[in-house]
């Protein structure tokens, strides 16, 4: 079992991450963030995002590059499937978060990944988005995901670190949760 | 102002839309789908996920193309910003579903559109989830949508595609109320 304290452990720099938390304890005003996406209608389902930069830590970002994400749906739902449906974003979103974290953790914690995998799986009922059962929500019924990991430390600590994401992951709490969301029109 | 009822308007075969909703209002099984992520992690706060394929409509069915889609966090998060925060994610999926239902609906509605674009920000107190401050949440406070509609119909009508999209959104929904996850730990 390995529980190097290295500063650098799965590809984290855990002195600057040591360092990064400080700052923001003696600066709270560093730990506020906007993230942004901006979408364009291309045909039908299919639409186009793109993610550019953000707020965070008292100015603004560029991202290292940009991203474009297309989104539609299949075939099967009169689509034209040109990329993942908005569900399967929502999923992604979910488990890369969980992820993230269990990086970190990781290495905070001085244990050594070898290997992490997670699915992510969601239960629908389309008579709601359809609009065929008013008992039927819109969204996803459940949401499972099952995590694989594999590292130098007991299965109780690699287990310990799934929870330990979930406890602190900004997606998870969302998901669960909800949040408040306003939707605004301009038709000029 | 165009109102035509033709049978592809915007990209949608609204023939074969509505012959899918009648469809699955007379067998309500074919409503049951799941969908499915698979997430890698990589190194750091940076991991890579696959979407390949679903069940709906009584089948698995195969995307058009296999998504990969890289996480990361950015450099001021101490990650290698290797692609969108798993947050962006999130509120591109939220994005995203809102812009395919109002492409449908529009459809529907015999409503053409020109240009619809969408932005979608997102405000996050950090401290949650550095575990800096416990009245402070992991998620966002807040997250606001802002969509600009032009098409073929007055202000009024296009601004009640976004309200219709907005009131047969799965992620809306899942962001706005919230869903039971389960997260499960495999260390063999």
């Amino acid at each position: 079992m390995t529980t190097t304290t290295d500063a650098q452990i799965n590809g984290v720099d855990t002195a600057t991450l040591f360092a990064t938390i400080a700052a923001v304890r003696s600066q709270p005003e560093l730990a506020r963030f906007q993230f942004r996406v901006a979408n364009r209608w291309v045909s039908g389902t299919h639409n186009r995002a793109v993610i550019t930069g953000f707020y965070g830590a008292g100015q603004e970002h560029d991202h290292e590059h940009e991203t474009v994400l297309d989104a539609d749906h299949p075939a099967v739902l009169v689509g034209t499937d040109h990329g993942p449906t908005p569900a399967e974003y929502l999923l992604h979103a979910l488990g890369a978060c969980l992820m993230s974290g269990l990086g970190n953790i990781a290495a905070a914690r001085g244990i050594a990944l070898d290997e992490v995998t997670a699915t992510v799986e969601g239960d629908i009922d389309l008579r709601g988005i359809l609009g065929l059962d008013a008992e039927v929500r819109n969204g996803f019924e459940g949401i499972r995901v099952v995590f694989h990991v594999k590292g130098a430390a007991e299965a109780e600590k690699l287990a310990a670190l799934v929870r330990q994401s979930q406890s602190r992951s900004a997606v998870y709490d969302v998901v669960t949760n909800g949040v408040p969301v306003s939707v605004d029109v301009a038709t000029a």
